[in-house]
């Protein structure tokens, strides 16, 4: 094992720790955020800091960073209210990495990587029809974390996703649905089960979910 | 493809519900948090909502549940100001599971679960001995979010990793490491590699990085 203190850290060079230090935190949820501005533009980015905030009601959140292309997201976020959020696969995984490309605001990245805009008859903005796992919210509030970083809730309206992936107990198999994970800023992983753990209980050892 | 609404979501039993929740944001970091108590009781509990939040200073954030059995962990971060984080793998997920269970204040989920608690001379917090990823963390801030959800923000003090799955360019291959990724509340996932995309520029179409 190798340490790194945080003074290595610091002199680090730039893009260097920026993508080391997207790496260490683990795998990361990677989704395309859809939204339309009040003109009709619609936008598609990409997120990798998605988290669960709550069940009842649904809540998810999403961090965005200052000085990114994210912006034109958060501004059609703000001014419309409602956003998608829509999972990865294997086959649509370099189209979306393009997204992050800094596109001008009257292009949209929909034309530019030839994924295609679907719509629910409840808001306006676009889903991904490749996308297997699809998520529409509403804007609810946002918090101011530091330098600039913004910590997005929304709350979540409607779920689409292929029936059969979806357990007994509620459970999402996202592999069987082929979403990805990411790590770092870049690698895109596919995943393989290894077990469901049973609900831990102190007198009992752990037990897989047969 | 089947539609969710909001009136579904709300009207699924309560498990379902939260597990479904749990899983529909796509698949998540997992990492042990190690912590100790002003009087030297060590507490290691597992996370699925660690989020990048900068690189420089380097920071990270993760979401505290409202009366959940991580409630000790985030007292021995306020008291002490220090924790680790630790990626799991699959010779220990079922430990790592287990210490979600609730055990009485008086007993470490280490002796519990046979954990091995590691210590570095910057700080108090145990690290997880058989974790290929360890990082130290300060305490730095925190933010109410809704519903007694909190948002805890740590600066990285020091991160313990084997130096070969560190790439020239700072990107640390996860899959080699061994670390895993976790859907919904008790999924485990080992992953493999698709490719890493290239920086995206708008005049160029996707490329990986060969």
């Amino acid at each position: 094992m190798r340490r790194y203190s945080l003074a290595e850290i610091q002199e680090m060079e730039r893009f260097f720790r920026t993508t080391f230090m997207n790496s260490i935190s683990g795998f990361k949820s990677v989704n395309l955020c859809g939204t339309i501005s009040p003109d009709g533009k619609t936008n598609l980015a990409i997120f990798n800091s998605i988290v669960h905030i709550g069940a009842n009601p649904p809540y998810l959140g999403m961090i965005f960073r200052p000085h990114t292309v994210e912006r034109d997201t958060l501004e059609n976020i703000l001014s419309t209210g409602f956003y998608t959020l829509n999972h990865l696969t294997e086959p649509i995984y370099p189209q979306a990495h393009q997204t992050s490309a800094r596109y001008s605001k009257e292009e949209s990245e929909f034309e530019a990587t030839g994924l295609t805009p679907i719509y629910s008859d409840q808001h306006t903005a676009p889903y991904v029809a490749e996308s297997p796992v699809r998520i529409g919210l509403q804007y609810e509030e946002h918090h101011q974390i530091m330098n600039g970083t913004l910590l997005v809730i929304g709350a979540v309206k409607e779920v689409f996703l292929p029936e059969e992936v979806v357990s007994k107990d509620g459970y999402v198999d996202l592999a069987a649905a082929g979403s990805l994970t990411i790590a770092g800023l870049d690698a895109y992983h596919k995943t393989e089960l290894l077990g469901r753990m049973a609900y831990a209980k102190p007198d009992l050892p752990p037990r897989k979910i047969s």
